[in-house]
């Protein structure tokens, strides 16, 4: 019978938020993984148990992001001789472009930090979760992982020294996403992204990411919805998801404040202002997805204000 | 006798910010210009009076910033054949950096508003006062015209269609303001800058704007000291400035919480979070530019909440 240990739960998130690329991002109430910590019987960290992958990923510590996040958090600790045993359980799709890997990061440090009581914050551990993450993404930033890891909207000012600040968050704030399944590679959707953009293009999208962020401040939806624009990115990526544009009218029409690609795709997102409008969008992607016979999964979601949590 | 009139004065303003080019202004208390609009003795408005010009501004209303906002404001109200006379009182250099035209227009749309009674507010009347400026700068923004008119520190969503939030402003916050007597073309300025930037600088300076923002709303001053860097407009204009980076280094040295260029330059600014921090600054410049045998003018300044005002 195993020993008694910790069970946390890291949510999905949506990076890039439109107006961010690279430094903004908020955390889901669902999807998410969950791993589980428990003290082990020989020396180190092992990896004894992986669920809902489907064979997919490492259970080598040094290659796998969740235990690679929590082995550089117990060097850090000077505890890599300690016996511990992780499980993960993969509770969100793979290469969705809702931080699926950064949702194993931050849960697989967290564990390890709640079981040791280390006393460190989310804070202090978020780099050793990016670290983790970093294994599968190749990058390091954290507008995933933060938002996993720390829950709410977090705003990354630099992602090299990790300078973060979470947004105040309007009341009613809530996101439809929408999953088709159809694969994106993170790396592939990257390496698409032009070197250089318009200085024009530069102003105006500066404009729409300065007023994002004083709009959240002021609980400002009318101007979130004039600000949630990327003329930058979007553009360059959106023949990567199917119908991305009929799905971005039809969720406009609804009423969304605003509709872009989550992280790298295929996964979509809209910010909304309230519940009804998000479920309005949810069922007219049914709809239209059926239509094109090609699965989707949805998700409806409040900001989710804690990130990773025990439970 | 001149009939009696009302007076009205706009102030100076620091634009760019450094994290926010075309897109960012704020308002000082001085310098600033004054028009004085009263009844005239025939139909139409006419300059009957500029001083502190040197005879560089023309009479003539379709040419004169103040001038078009005021006459354009009057287009608007179908009061063109109305008999009023503007006096402009230059009470600010031209060609410092410090929105020069962009107080006159201001001023002059301004005046001419309160003197009708037309019940138009200050954003009703920006437009007027930006095809005002434009006269003078060619291009059609707000972001010297809108702190000036309307006070604060203004971030421009969209120059086109004048979308704009007034931001927080920290309690404390103050400027010190350098102004080097050297001519800076802002069209030169303009030109040499690159039509292109890096990708990479471009979410840099991203994640810069999106911090500054947070932390001006949450009267965060370590974060706005990390945040406030030009990566992008800084390196390619301070060398139109002489001793830019001896003078950047001393205001840092002196606890400035950021230290940049002000609009199109030679005007510099450096904001800081308390008066002793901005006045050792202006008192270094004094030094420093002494022994370049350079003329300066020096201001300090409160953020002017209420831009323009009658007096």
């Amino acid at each position: 019978m195993p020993k008694p240990g910790i069970k946390v739960f890291a949510p999905a998130s949506v990076a890039n938020v439109a107006v961010g690329f690279d430094i903004l991002g908020f955390a889901l109430e669902k999807p998410g993984d969950e791993v589980i910590i428990r003290e082990g019987s020989s020396p180190g960290l092992v990896i004894s148990l992986i669920t809902g992958a489907g064979g997919k990923l490492p259970y080598d510590i040094q290659k796998n992001t969740a235990g690679y996040s929590a082995y550089r958090l117990l060097e850090h600790l000077g505890e890599t001789d300690r016996p511990l045993e992780m499980e993960i359980h993969k509770k969100m799709p793979f290469g969705s472009g809702l931080g699926s890997s950064a949702a194993s990061a931050a849960a697989g440090v967290f564990a390890v930090n709640e079981f040791l009581k280390s006393g460190l914050s989310k804070h202090e551990i978020l780099r050793f979760a990016v670290e983790g993450e970093q294994i599968a993404d190749g990058a390091f930033h954290a507008d995933n992982v933060a938002p996993s890891l720390m829950g709410g909207m977090i705003l990354i000012r630099d992602n090299e020294t990790l300078d973060i600040k979470k947004l105040h968050i309007p009341h009613g704030l809530c996101v439809a996403v929408i999953y088709p399944h159809v694969e994106v590679l993170t790396r592939e959707s990257r390496s698409i992204l032009k070197p250089e953009i318009p200085f024009k293009d530069f102003i105006k999208q500066s404009g729409n990411l300065g007023s994002f962020v004083a709009a959240m401040y002021t609980s400002d939806f009318d101007m979130i919805k004039r600000s949630l624009h990327d003329l930058i990115i979007e553009p360059q990526r959106a023949h990567l998801i199917p119908y991305f544009y009929e799905m971005k009218e039809a969720a406009l029409k609804c009423g969304a404040l605003g509709f872009s690609i989550s992280g790298a795709g295929p996964s979509m997102f809209a910010l909304c202002d309230n519940t009804g409008v998000a479920q309005d969008i949810l069922e007219q992607a049914k709809s239209i997805y059926k239509t094109k016979k090609l699965h989707i999964d949805t998700y409806y979601s409040k900001i989710n204000h804690e990130g990773a949590i025990r439970f």
